[in-house]
């Protein structure tokens, strides 16, 4: 199993939009460096989530022009000046209910950015003071899709989804002890939700709801564009 | 096992407060008399729930003094005139969610009532939309406790949580589908829930959420008593 | 609890896009027969979900220009002649592996189509047979957004993920026996899916498909406008 | 994600009767140090749970005034001399069945004790040892309300909520090995206690339950001294 | 599949001390008769358990001598005058907490009774009310070994083995609603248990119970012999 | 919370025939030292279970008399010469299948020798070779009672429970990986078992085992005594 | 979705080996009919599993060719004289413990037929009593492949599995009560299994069962006949 | 329990073709080579699978002869020179949908060609991107059996099995986070596949497919022989 072995699906991008991106959780550093490399050969960059601080610094070593975003715990190779460049996108809201969110949140903002998205962060708006959420109300509506992200009884998506009418995805969160320690209850109140139109990823999944959101945000770009040239 | 096998636990009022409660599902019909016949001895009373709407005419039949609560499915038996009054108790809000739920409430409400309390009912009001639930506020805070029932993922009593000072208990529902059917999302969601000192009872059980809020609702009418006294 | 309590929340279309839908499941007939009528005052029709065939027959007779779709267990009242027209939907692909998941494909379909969309169907084309699913997906990909419905094992969503770059959202089905018989094989599958961009919704849950499929259907729809506009 | 983020909701204490407190567990010992100081702003002092050693002496380092509760796992910030007191409550009784639930215990009891409640401990009386128990009973029937602390099967507050008429707030632990080791078991037969009028919080979630308990002890305070003014 | 296929197991008694005991849930009731027939050829009777009271009244008009224990839903031929006798048995005590538990009892009850051992039935004596307990621990000791049933929280067995000598055996019980609905609350409660010594069978495994008190209770009658004999 | 504050129960030997065990995996040494003390006090020695290599080197360091099993696990102060001695008890045959369960079994062997029990311990035998077991089944039926302690699909005990009269505990184990690695499948395994008679304790609970062996390997050797007096 | 929406792959027999089967539970009786009805077009024959025996009655109303195997709940079109013969397959070993496991091996028994294969039923072979199992091991032994199905704690197989060297299929079933109710200890107890080379199938799956084997019979009968021209 | 206590279990090979493998994760190192060497002691070689890099270390010390594979995490000690050799294996295709499950992959092919089977790696292949997969389909088809490995959502396995006749057996992995973090949500999909015919063993169980998938490549090597052998 030598690390050239790795088979990179080169043409997802033109099937689905969105390119390849590393899952590193369960490759060895050197594995990561060939993936981001082969990945990074056509210009536009490359992502390698799930990357742990250790494995990070190997990573980094071999490839000087990487980032590794430390919270997130994602390394990104920047698209070269001058590459191909990726489809407009609307603003997505990324909305959280408290610290304990926040490195799910990161990660999905970070794979959001390198997807081409502009991101609008909106953080401690738990439901234990509802205030805190109105407030933020047309912030959100002001953007394309929301994703929300919250773990323990995640209460926060079902609340937001009866006042906005945008496109809204949940991300539960493994957070906190007792019942609420492995996210499957912040799971199951998400699919549970009364409040109609919101779907759902796995716990701490902040790559899918990027990918996701990032496939809704390019028809919103097109949407507003379309709107503002019938103007 | 004849029906006189049964061995009420007659002293339980003086020791706890609250009298015996006769757990209909798992008696006959003749179980379910003879429990009320001498529970009811004393003339106070005597309450049978989880009572199917058969089972509780061969009850009525044998019982006429009973009345049958058909939503509830809750048989009781008033207490005599003359019989000794149980202590005051403060008002209880019993807030939910959705029609789905009212079964619920309603057994929480006969069972406190026939323990002596006031109840106030405050339905549909769910977290989808927030509004109607914010117009309540008031309502709930002039009450001594809360008992909050919600199936589904449950989001009700967290925000309520956040906006009254009051005990407040959660009940959580079976009510839908999928990772909803048998109540165990709704359960966990208010165990998780990060607004703190909620407390919380099985799954369907406004039963025991009515004994715990009116052993705090008579603290709370002594409390008014002697404020009001204090004035 | 009489029929009339039920608090109908009437600007939910306007805050969020989308009317309040009726769950039938766990309401009387008398009780789905005043909220469709309540709702459907605006002249824009209403929809009832999850209702048995006796139920039905019940709303129906007091209802005559109600519609039972039967496989979608659906009540369906039309909108009248010259009410507010939804906005625009582009076409929704409902994509199912078999025959067993029909009847959450017909709920999904009718939903959708009550709230504008134009809706194509596309059946039996399970993983088992990977030829029936790529013979079909230009026809998908024609299409503004996917729903994929599927149970047991649920490898169609994941397959049909990795030739599309339309937003997806999968609907786990609670089908067959043994450890596929409530869905959560399925619902787990469809949330550990390596194909990114997938987004799922409740088992079973066809109506909470429809409703997010349309929120991006809408912008789907503006986004082709807009393109058709710039030629 | 600087430390100054975070958005304390500092009405909380207004709102609920108990102000915001710091789950440490998933905040880095900056957000913990920056948490506390900005919730002291105010002279009544501050709270911290879910600390490990290392964290704390971190803290502490930063805020010299801090005092950590090794087994409790909480630092606290002292209230200042002249600070608003909060309201008196009844004494609490905190039931415990063995050794190995004493750091859930002392969680509770400081807690408690920051929120203005004197605390009762009553430890070791297990009922594989019934007597140990009853020879305690007077001592609980003197406070105003019982938090019973149990892991394994948790036997211990069902018999209690048989020999007492005080609210009762059972807090499962996760103590022991094979069934027992998450604390599920214990959790589950709170719940399903055949003693009704117990209600019951997370998985060793002191926080929760003192919390809880102080909503209803400030009721039980205010009833006893009404009661003696009445005398 | 004929009824003559049955291959009973004729040198079970010689082996293990207790004959093949015929499960007739899944048998039709030819099967039922067929097998209680040929086991009850040696004269010494037989037993079909699980039998509902249809297919009952099928087996007894094809067999005249059988008797149909209806709570406890046993099938019993009874042995021959002149058969071997089984040997002997110490009284084995069978003791529930409450009338929902009867039917597990009376099936325990019946098995231990058709092997030989003497049953005490000790009933409604659960924690709520511990001193009902306490009361009867003089009878319980009297006996050779505790069969302790109970549903729910399942408290009475780890209170009970704490009292008394004997080998004690929990059947835990399918009593309730909620997270008790299935008996595994009550099964891992007893599972549990703080208190050595018990040993479990599985949820409403009378059948199980009896057998293993009954293969105690002859050693304990031997015991008992032999103490008397060295008096 | 001082060591000073262990409440020993010095009267459950009396009580129950078997002394309190100090349960050392949530107690520090130190705790471990006074509890061993304090129940070694009456001569008669004393057992501390689940006690790493870590904290068994402080406890001996203290204790000098105690000695350390290690692959029990378990700290035994021997009883004192002159002690009284417990009552007989009759051989208890420890099976099991193979190298992974010795840890399990030698805590139980360990615990019931300290409880006076002779033990035979019967290694290696499990079902993938049956001859082995087949093998050693005349040394089994020697003993009084049999501890049958299996991990993975647990098929030891239901096979030996076929073969012998003796009262028959399984111990489940928590020895594999996958669907085994916890001992869910184990003790589901021995719980539903077809051989009726076999009783269970958690799993990888030695000491359970062992002390409900001792209560009826004492009958057994009053028994056999009784029947050696009669010849 | 009118019955001829059905979209029969009938090349799966040329790519796979197996004609497509018909799942029947979630079919109507019509939709059954035309499937049998398509699929038998090639003169091959059909089978229906899991087809009531209501819905059974109906079809074979509408198709007199059919037969329906009542215990198997499978309904079978035979092959037309003169279509072409599938290939050659070795005898297959259908091995169960007791009477409850029949349905289960009688679907495997019809399906297995219809594909070709010879089979060898054994039944009343569980491992309470061993030596029922050890007189039928030659019986086995003379076969291509053995399906063992087993419910409650599945022993059999594993003991099989240690006996003979022929490839080994296990099916779980949903037999019992308690644990066992639904087949998952089962399952969980084939697939933890210490004798390697069993594979499974899942809970009541005769069909995956049947098929697995079949394929592998093939190579058997091959085998077989290479073996007997080498003589 | 001295090294020596094993019971090597040395006919296993002649009653089921396949020699006792060591399983090295719950034995000490000392252990690991004493049972290696007792096991090679016919000449034949031995295999110890789940070893870690440090207990590898210690047995090579040992057992100079013996080879570790690291990735696999096996110990094999090769055959002799002149020692027996097993019977013939028709080639295994090894099939993986990534890097993540080659751990798994490489037990299963080490542990495959010790017994003798050639293997065909082939990695890389998921349904991301089907292409991929049906750009094999030749290579495996000239296997004589597959074993297909999949975490996730594990949609390899049934989509390969509508394309291949082969016998194939499905291995689920422990890979990914959240609901996929313990392989269960893999396990399930492969049991609830709807392309009859995929046989699974427990998570990660690389060993018992692959002495599955030899016990069938051996007849498909005699069945290979035999058709050639007729041309």
């Amino acid at each position: 199993v030598s690390d050239s072995d790795l088979l990179i699906d080169h043409h997802r991008e033109a099937r689905t939009g969105v390119p390849e991106l590393v899952y590193g959780a369960s490759k060895t550093a050197a594995q990561v460096v060939a993936a981001l490399r082969d990945l990074a050969a056509d210009g536009r960059g490359a992502i390698a989530t799930r990357v742990d601080a250790a494995k990070a610094a190997e990573v980094c070593a071999a490839l000087p022009a990487a980032h590794y975003h430390e919270v997130a715990r994602v390394i990104e190779l920047a698209a070269a000046a001058g590459a191909a460049v990726r489809p407009a996108c609307a603003p997505i809201a990324i909305v959280c209910a408290g610290t304990s969110d926040v490195p799910v949140a990161e990660e999905t903002a970070v794979v959001a950015g390198f997807l081409g998205a502009p991101v609008v962060r909106i953080t401690d708006v738990g439901v234990a003071g509802i205030h805190r959420l109105l407030a933020r109300v047309d912030d959100i509506r002001a953007c394309g899709v929301v994703i929300a992200i919250a773990g323990m009884e995640a209460a926060l998506p079902p609340v937001l989804a009866g006042l906005v009418d945008l496109p809204l995805i949940g991300v539960p969160t493994s957070v906190g002890y007792g019942v609420s320690v492995d996210g499957l209850v912040a799971l199951g109140a998400l699919l549970a939700s009364c409040a109609p139109g919101i779907t759902v990823v796995n716990i701490d999944n902040g790559v899918g709801a990027a990918v996701a959101a990032v496939r809704i945000g390019r028809l919103a770009a097109l949407a507003a564009a379309g709107m503002k040239a019938a103007r």
